[in-house]
């Protein structure tokens, strides 16, 4: 029944570990690509064009909005960010299930325009674990960690708009079910409309005895 | 994250082999407990009261009835046949998830009492296998089966009121598929409610830096 991929989309908190989580899914199963995305920043030393991102100069960005090619795009200091639809569509008619992590105003831009997209939260087990993590990278005042616990506040309240929350304690635990819950989702009547319309007209047919 | 279990309701195409399925998948996973219907049909010679159903009068199953003592119930053939809510209850506070097979009348009542119940439609990979299932049995003719069709024509018409359609081809293939998507479903933010409410409100505490 697998036909289309799906749009996926992973928030969550900053220091819930979404990052590693997206790798190492699409590391140990082929069902999978990540998303890249453009923006308009200039790369860093370590960065290469269509591996991190996609590099473009302003204008070339303001045409693509104007011209629906971005699935979304956000402006953060003063920069661009959006996802590329061309390197989203392809991959979907392949078959492949697209991630892409992106924040909640990103993510309800992608539910008007993708009805069926599945949209993950990633969580830690509990708020102070997040407070561990974030305080565990070691390099950040405690007024940085404050802002960003604020900050995680605020990402709280999207998450009822979110299909599913995932957990994520163990790492492995969590890629195996991230995995499932995405299998599933394929299973959905509102993502099988082609196979439900077949069977349906199938039925039909052999009702009525033509054959 | 698992606490309370979930209400499973499966319905599907006679002859899409959900009989099979949930006895498959209640041997091979502790999580589930299937649910057992009351009737006022007469038990059969192999039929023992509590295993296959719970036999009673007309005047008991019409109290239980009236004092909601039922998750939903239907009128077959001047029998009744329903589902008694305190075996359901008791499951579902022990975390038990508890399956049970009715028809799409039975599953949109449950759904209203039970907004968070999780509804599968098992299907047959195509209709043509389907045809070849009721026919396989052997022991009906071209009306019955044709009968049986045009039942499935109708039984099609309600898919789309379905949480997730389960395509039944390979036995196991299916069971595994079917632990999948009932696993992913308690990863919903409306299944999590009070996990999601207490992480607000640590995070919350937190960001105040309180602690």
């Amino acid at each position: 029944m697998k036909h289309r991929g799906i749009l996926i989309v992973v928030s969550g908190f900053s220091g819930a570990g979404k990052g590693t989580l997206m790798k190492k899914l699409v590391q140990q199963y082929d069902d999978y690509a990540l998303s890249i995305s453009a923006t308009t920043r200039s790369p860093r030393p370590d960065e290469q064009d269509g591996r991190e991102y996609f590099f473009m100069d302003k204008q070339a960005f303001e045409e693509k909005i104007a011209n629906g090619g971005l699935v979304e795009y956000a402006c953060y200091c003063d920069h661009y960010y959006g996802t590329p639809r061309d390197y989203v569509e392809s991959q979907l008619t392949a078959g492949k299930d697209v991630i892409l992590e992106i924040e909640i105003q990103g993510a309800l831009q992608i539910r008007k325009d993708y009805p069926t997209a599945l949209l993950l939260f990633v969580v830690p087990p509990d708020a102070q674990e997040l407070k561990r993590r974030l305080t565990g990278r070691g390099t950040e005042t405690d007024a940085v960690i404050r802002q960003r616990l604020k900050r995680a506040v605020e990402e709280a309240k999207g998450i009822e708009e979110y299909d599913y929350i995932v957990v994520n304690d163990d790492l492995d635990t969590c890629v195996e079910e991230l995995h499932e819950i995405i299998t599933a989702a394929h299973n959905t009547p509102f993502r099988n409309e082609e196979f439900i319309e077949n069977i349906k007209a199938e039925l039909e047919v052999l009702a009525k005895g033509e054959n």
